[in-house]
């Protein structure tokens, strides 16, 4: 498996273009395509946009000269989606009539779904005052919302592009994910916490060696009491169960057990370091 | 089911607190808290931030005066998170050893699951250039990432903190649904995986206690350098950092701790036990 095959993972999000219609600050512009390109996306589009060129736009875009280059600008909505089989809408909140809604996260597996057939996507963006007009939102074919607080929605237009790109990889890489895998419950939980350890995890055989150790070690130092030991066995177990061990820690703890046990049975003695300083 | 029941939520997400060290950019403090405020988040703690006041964090966090009104100002990481249960330092790549690393969407799963225990959580973010250093993320629990585009992974801090707060909400909302639904298969795993704990976790203010008593222990049997102390302690961190310790186990592991330093010192003898066998 190969959970970041990028290519795939590209080839995808190329097929999703963002659209920002009548931006104002060139800011916004600067700090979208940074977003884009972080998730992986390439393609910004320009709806008679206020101020462009403009140098805020390069500053902010730190890095991503490639998507400056590739921009778009057209004069009107109509021409930026014309090529699109799926159109989003980005909506604060529902207008006149009811239009199919999607949140950002089902949105953008539907979109991804889409690209997945080589169809063209677009999410379009309004203007940082007033959003988009009635007008535009009935060009898409979905309105898509952000969950946000409802006592104070006011994500700004940089910061949805923000979570919104970042949904559509997120998409792209579960996307590439099913279709590279057998889905199977255990692979699923492996990969959503995605550690990448440096050290194979010991197994639970190792561990029946790991506790009888331990105890006896305990034992020595009189800690425990084997003819009485009430909890302190199982406390043990359900704390170093919890962990999952690695080689290396488990080697190191079953080291440091060995050391305590030789001191307690006085075949290991403390050199005085006193006399060796010049070790 | 009411999803949005936003008293349960902002609940919640007040259990979060966002972290951010030697910020430079007053800019980046104000964008962070705006996109805090449309999640729902609150609590606002900044270590030593080289600008602070500053009339563009008030321009930037437009409306959310509160939030500005509640940023709490400390010196050092370690008083940041002292009352905290479970810390996530957030890392672009991996360090000199590997930690225990989340994806944003599990880590989201995994901090609300322990605010609704009442656990106190926090997500540190470093600094604008360099991030966080090895020592501070040492400090963390878990490391924190976000899957970025691998030819251009360079999501600033305010961008990082919107798509991390996003998740945060994202993953209370899920919560707060599954708390009101009828226990279904999905819901069974969640209980299965989040038992109830019988005793209270330890702070990370604690567990700044249990490591220099750890190293105190192991210097005192040589098995630790503390002159040449090499991965061991870092090793140590991580693995105690990931089991999150309760407080009768923590109280376990320093009593025998302190057995093991009198036998090494001498002050505590071993019973003869072949003696007592009368006991």
């Amino acid at each position: 498996m190969n959970l970041f095959d990028s290519n795939n993972v590209s080839k995808h999000l190329d097929h999703v273009r963002i659209v920002m219609v009548n931006t104002t600050l060139p800011a916004n512009i600067g700090s979208a395509l940074r977003a884009m390109k972080t998730m992986g996306l390439s393609k910004l589009v320009l709806v008679a946009p206020k101020t462009y060129p403009h140098p805020d736009i390069d500053a902010l875009a730190a890095g991503a000269q490639d998507l400056i280059e590739k921009i778009e600008i057209v004069e009107t909505l109509e021409q930026a989606i014309q090529d699109c089989h799926m159109v989003f809408g980005t909506s604060a909140r529902s207008r006149t009539i009811p239009w199919p809604l999607l949140d950002v996260r089902p949105a953008a597996k539907e979109a991804l779904n889409a690209a997945t057939k080589q169809q063209n996507i677009a999410i379009v963006f309004g203007r940082e005052d007033r959003g988009l007009t009635n007008e535009e939102l009935a060009l898409a074919n979905y309105h898509l919302t952000i969950p946000v607080n409802p006592e104070y929605g006011v994500l700004n237009v940089a910061q949805a592009i923000q979570v919104i790109c970042y949904e559509l990889r997120m998409a792209a890489l579960e996307q590439n994910t099913q279709i590279q895998d057998k889905p199977d419950d255990h692979m699923q939980l492996k990969q959503q916490q995605s550690m990448e350890w440096d050290e194979p995890l010991v197994t639970q055989q190792q561990m029946e060696q790991f506790y009888p150790h331990l105890e006896k070690m305990l034992t020595e130092i009189e800690f425990l009491d084997p003819n009485n030991p009430r909890l302190l066995p199982l406390r043990l177990r359900r704390l170093f169960g919890r962990i999952q061990l690695d080689r290396m820690e488990y080697h190191l703890l079953r080291g440091i057990f060995s050391r305590v046990q030789a001191l307690a049975q006085g075949s290991w003695k403390k050199t005085n370091t006193e006399d060796h300083n010049h070790d």
